[in-house]
């Protein structure tokens, strides 16, 4: 697979006269792909139907005159200010009631049938005009779905569509009523249109409510980004992308990448680790230059599950960004670091944010490769370090990593709408399992809660499914990998409700989920051993073999064959002994990673890279603070 | 007095045909009472006027049969979504102007008459209809008021309703002018229609205006209950009561109570611990599976006044619950001690919630006596003990505490009106002062601010009552008892101003708050001889016998013949000082526990509870945790 | 210059009987001023036309005629119910979107024109009735313009008022939309009509958008306040203030103040401490009852500035307040010194704030001359001594400070909408400058971002001047002082654009602003010699001598002859080094002062003034808590 570079860029922030400079300093720096468009509605409809493709066509021609691939973006995530003129009511409305007002971007509600139509129009006249242009090799819908909380919605065009939603999921409000158990609080329902938005109640709503809504939302978008891939395809055979952003779980990435050639995402590290990785501030400091060790990785491997096999990084963060709490410099090295990294991990390709720093509008002290006077900004050096050292690397193939992590939009939303425990995620639990299994060496494929993504692996680990459909159960059941379930695994039906015969449901297995308590994060459960719970436990009544448990003799893990529960949330020390414990009975090989210092392994080489500031020595050699190291296997 | 157990049942919920075995159940275990029906509205009358009694017939019979006697519950805390489509204007609204929506409960605005006549159509027809049942051996009225804050609604009806109980309260908009003192920011009204609810203003509304409003809004509670209290009333003879909720505070329960044959309460000890006892962490990991050694203890002594001696438990925790940040399971034993405790506070009846936990649902991660499957979950062993221990336990007669403690809910809503400094409330101050007494091992009273609830006590408290009636001064001047009053005795008029003469304002007695501080929690005052004050003093000028001073010679406590007034929030050290001291002058005897440890008198004995997680000695022998030990006096 | 005292008095909240005594006691105290009617509409006007004057006559001569001289207040900060009920859409309108409510103060919205002409209306008429009253000596203008964040208004009228005003700046929505980089976004306009105003965005708005709102927001109070001013001026030849809150920049108090007089300021030093300082704990412990030791000060020099040498403190703390998170007493002699410090800093009038302490309605826990019950307060002693100590004073004649510090409304706009970093103000920058040149025992005067204003300083330090016009850059340079810039000088352009060459752009010096980086304040970067870079940091390139560098090898102060250009926010020990390496240069002597202690030079005498709560040894003496000290020079 050839791996390539590339940059986001915006003719129209520009003077036409530098375009032909810019695009020659692209060429020579090394880049393949020049992403543009995805927010120039207004310069290419100013107003209402008045089309202006020609300084587009200019752009694309300069931009591939200079032998420059182009990704075009569709400017869906921002409409004019005409288009919510004419379809006002087409504002998404946040949890508050209040609708969110146009001056920035991503200001759509994904269920307003007028505004679906606008951009159903302008994607049409924009692969008509592109679908055959030999500069236009990529595509890419919209910007970033869900940054700045822009799924859920709570529009009157939300409620009428949520309705349609039920209506077709369960036929009948009696159904609904049954399903949902409005019996509860006599809160039954006798037609769909009494159904509101699960906002403003007096307190929780019905959870199954929160959770069918969170469906609806998500299905949302995937109706929304499908319109576009339906268009583009019919014009043009380059294949699409979308750029997803870190961190955002409120809709289901697989589901909207099934429509997509490539999955893409942006990956901020600096800014993810200040803003979302929810770290303890002495992990902020550590890693206060470098990004959390982590968190790239897992959403490389998850895009990768995403893209079928096939990802990108669409924005990858040359400098300091604008956005963050604190927003300092990268370590130097970092950038190359982080490049390599996603090569580590399968990208084709990784495109620097932005170009050029532009010294107006919301993201003018978000750095550039360019400086706003054109100068070369740090970056610039290490994108040019990459780019040679990539065209000397060996082309590498994918290969499937021993291990699987599954990751499940649906259960991540089940914990967000029922965390039970104030600050306990889905998408938190299955981080930390991935941080040990990287701590331990190994590499890590993410999966989809399906059972034809398991083939393969020696090793699964499901922590958190809290809904676990029936085929995956059995095919976990039948998978001769060492599976790890747990905790929470089946804890709910497909309506949110506990299984009547208790989770996890597993046939065969004498085990069962007694009863569930959270914890004070500063009250943990210490293990006989070593290591604790924290913040959530099941209690569990089981006849398998107790591998961990409680000092005060609560049993924590079992195993049952090849499978293992796991009912509690395990600190490092915990989930070190997990891995250890289910690697050896895997048959494979364990290597503890210095603090900081992570390892990726393709069909032909080990990378090593160097998170820490300090330099670190491995098997491998001395890795310097930002040090990537690769050794031939 | 008999001590009876019980449970909570929704016979709604469940199949039919399950009904029968859990009713044996029930009678098996030991249970009494069984309450039922106060969320059923929706099965009762799914459309308007289609009214289904049938299930509720045959699910009493059914429990009846079984030799329970049942609770039965007004539904009116649970309003169909027809009845608010009906009245969609019913739905309170919240202080920042949001309509609270359906979807969970508690979705009226107590000013509503439309909702009014609903709630008394509903509770006629249910009055009429079981009134005379003899299996129906209590009512209870609606749930929980001003559980999720429902007790002021800043709705249309509200506004009205607030200006007419203006109108009534003070005659002519002159009088209310003159009363709250509008002149200060000509914020004066020409009729009461000018007058808005206060929320929402640019700065602090005018404290009168909130005090009475929140006065107003306390009123519309009472108006609420009673109207089904005499509906019920005329049609049955059987008890009728409410379950309070433990520290809500927004509406008077003594006046609700008057109504009431029985007051309850729902008592949640690790739900509380967590969410309203606002300790220090320390504290809460110390009884984090245990809950606060007096909350209950408090409560139960409060709703014994509320009740003019009758009171229950409604709800009794059972195992973890769903709604605080961390729900942990109770250490062992703690059931057994809470329930004990209960009796020990002369509490008639005590009532698990709930039966069989639901797997829908917004509480279906609350536990029960059943799990979801029907098997027993932990607290039913323990329940069954105490079933055992009450059969063959003796009878005991109320007796009166030698200590009575003031809680007053218009002095309550001035502290919350105006706290003067973060984190200062009436309700805390008290409770400070209710574990002080504890501490030293005395038996307390909750009383009223009344003068004919005097009568009869060696050491009479008011902390914090800062709205002090002349009657009731009068009688506290007059009692032969030592009486403890201050900081902020006195502190305003019925108006909510400075009294002119400056506070406390008793005749006879040379004493004044010259001016008031708050300050820091972090800067305690240390007193001469230990102690500190820590959040508020008042600046005393007086002439009595100075018995606490701070170590700068700031006068603290000062006593007036059998009158003491305190000037400061005393920390621990501070009220141990000042226990001592009272009770050495009213001639009872201090008892001093060992942490965690707290005793209660009846008439015939003395119960030791351990709510430490250590066994503890004591005179009485040795406690283990969650012990309890009866000890004849 | 004579030293006058005064106080605030109502006289509508008293009985006419008392008026005689009090003002009696006023006199005797030794006052001159008495403010008086700024919230009196509501009995000057009670209903629509019905104007009730007979009071105020007599009040005013009842003052006047005991000697005491009158500064009459316009009522413009409260007014009626019937004002709103006339205009129902004059109430400003919160960031959230809901109107703000009637029933406090400052309830209208600067933009509304109806509200505008009922306060020319009710201005004129005052005007015409006491313009040549001889008792009126001075006159005040509304009431603390801005206080509960009252200038950002989000109603109808303002959004048609910013229309209009960005019509008269740009001319044209292509100008804007250029000027604003709206083609970031295709956030272009077609129209003035189509802008919002820029709040409940989905994420940030466009921060040229939103600068441009609040220079709007500004020019709508100097437009208020300029409509009294006018009138006034045509009626009285009597001086007009406004008395300016502390801490309060969301309008430019120079621009309002070129209208006045004299300025005026309300301080509050207790309350300012924990409300809005900012500081830590510890500092807040240290100065609990005494004040931050800088913060009056410093609003003493900028009230300076902004009466062009003509200022008062209107409203001085003399005891407790209510408004602040903890409200205690000051220490003995505070009040005193507090007196002091300010006519040591040039002020003509010291009021306290209020005469008697009024027993209802909003302030009724804020402390006065008098306590309720009319005996005096302890502020009253102190208040006499003052008096007797300014009698015999030698009167003393302006000084130009050695140092001049600029701060700039439209910069700490720029920083409020752009921080960079969490908690970064230009406020907090220019405070910490100023705190270290008092930490030095310089004397300070604070100057406007003019050209005009820098004669005759040796030493001027302009930090966090983010927009840097060219006159004033000019003059910077020509300047025969030290001069010192950054960070972020000259960083934005008034569009609010990074400048195409890179800030800060000073001809003929060679430094650019490379990059910028926020850093989490725990993780200050050392400085080689002694303290630190916290928080924010230019990446700069220059060829200048550096003074001051990280031990990272990173510039962060360099010197241009005699333009000092720092590059990031210094801690304490930066800011002293860089303060002794500008001073030596400058050739001013530093006095570096004990902990609490500061000095201010006059013409005659240097004040020394003890903040702490310990005796401490000086040059000039011993000074004990609270002392205050002159020493000839």
């Amino acid at each position: 697979m050839q791996r390539t570079l590339g940059t986001c860029y915006y003719p129209e922030h520009w003077p036409e006269e530098v375009w032909h400079n810019d695009a020659a300093r692209m060429a020579e720096l090394g880049l393949t792909w020049v992403r543009i468009g995805e927010f120039a509605w207004g310069r290419i409809e100013p107003t209402p139907g008045d089309l202006r493709w020609d300084w587009l066509d200019r752009a694309i021609e300069v931009l591939g005159q200079a032998g420059l691939k182009v990704v075009l973006g569709t400017p869906t995530a921002t409409p004019p200010r005409w288009v919510v003129d004419k379809h006002p009511d087409m504002l998404a409305v946040d949890a508050e009631g209040r609708p969110r007002k146009f001056g920035s971007r991503r200001h759509y509600c994904f269920s307003h049938t007028g505004y679906l139509d606008e951009c159903r129009r302008i994607v049409t006249l924009m692969a008509e005009r592109y679908g055959r242009n030999p500069h236009v090799e990529a595509w890419q819908t919209d910007n970033e779905y869900g940054c700045h909380d822009t799924i859920l919605s709570y529009s009157e065009a939300a409620r009428q569509a949520f309705r349609d939603w039920l209506a077709q999921r369960y036929q009948s409000p009696e159904a609904l009523n049954r399903a949902w158990g409005n019996v509860f609080w006599s809160m039954d329902y006798a037609t769909f249109d009494e159904v509101d938005l699960p906002n403003l109640t007096v307190t929780e709503p019905n959870p199954s409510h929160a959770l069918d809504f969170r469906r609806f939302s998500s299905d949302q978008v995937v109706r929304f980004n499908r319109v576009q891939t339906e268009i583009i395809h019919a014009h043009s055979d380059a294949p699409i992308a979308h750029n997803y952003m870190g961190r955002v779980t409120d809709f289901d990435h697989y589901k909207v990448g099934d429509d997509l050639d490539i999955a893409s995402w942006d990956s901020y590290p600096l800014g993810f680790l200040e803003n979302v990785v929810g770290a303890e501030d002495a992990h902020k400091r550590r890693y206060n230059r470098q990004g959390d060790p982590d968190f790239q990785a897992f959403h490389h491997d998850l895009y990768r599950a995403v893209g079928r096999g096939r990802w990108w990084v669409m924005e990858q963060q040359p400098g300091p960004v604008n956005w963050a709490p604190y927003n300092p410099a990268p370590l130097p090295g970092m950038v190359r670091l982080w490049s390599w990294e996603a090569f580590a991990h399968g990208a084709e390709a990784v495109c620097y944010f932005r170009w050029r720093q532009a010294p107006f509008a919301q993201e003018q002290m978000h750095a550039g490769l360019l400086r706003p006077d054109s100068a070369e900004a740090p970056a610039m050096k290490e994108a040019r370090q990459v780019a040679a050292e990539i065209a000397k690397a060996p082309e590498v193939q994918p290969v499937q990593a021993p291990a699987a992590l599954i990751f499940d939009y649906e259960s991540d939303w089940a914990w967000t709408v029922q965390p039970h425990g104030a600050g306990l995620s889905c998408f938190g639990l299955v981080l930390d399992c991935y941080r040990a299994l990287r701590r331990a060496g190994l590499s890590v494929d993410i999966i989809r809660a399906e059972a034809a993504a398991l083939a393969g692996y020696k090793a699964i680990f499901a922590p958190g499914l809290m809904i676990l459909h029936e085929d995956l159960k059995a095919a976990l059941q039948a998978s001769e990998a060492q599976v790890v379930l747990g905790p929470r695994a089946g804890a709910r039906t497909r309506d949110m409700a506990i299984p009547s015969a208790l989770p996890p449901g597993l046939p065969g297995v004498d085990l069962r989920v007694a009863r569930v308590e959270s914890m004070r994060p500063d009250m943990p459960l210490p293990l006989v051993g070593g290591g604790a719970i924290v913040g959530y436990l099941d209690e569990i009544e089981g006849t398998g073999a107790t591998i961990l448990e409680t000092t005060t003799g609560q049993p924590v893990a079992q195993q049952f064959g090849s499978l293992t529960y796991v009912a509690g949330w395990l600190d490092e020390a915990g989930f070190d002994r997990l891995i250890r414990e289910i690697t050896d009975r895997a048959g494979l090989a364990v290597r503890p990673m210095p603090e900081g210092v992570r390892i990726r392994d393709t069909s032909t080489e080990r990378f090593w890279f160097n998170y820490s500031d300090k330099t670190v020595t491995t098997e491998a050699g001395d890795l310097p603070p930002a040090g990537v190291l690769r050794q031939p296997l």
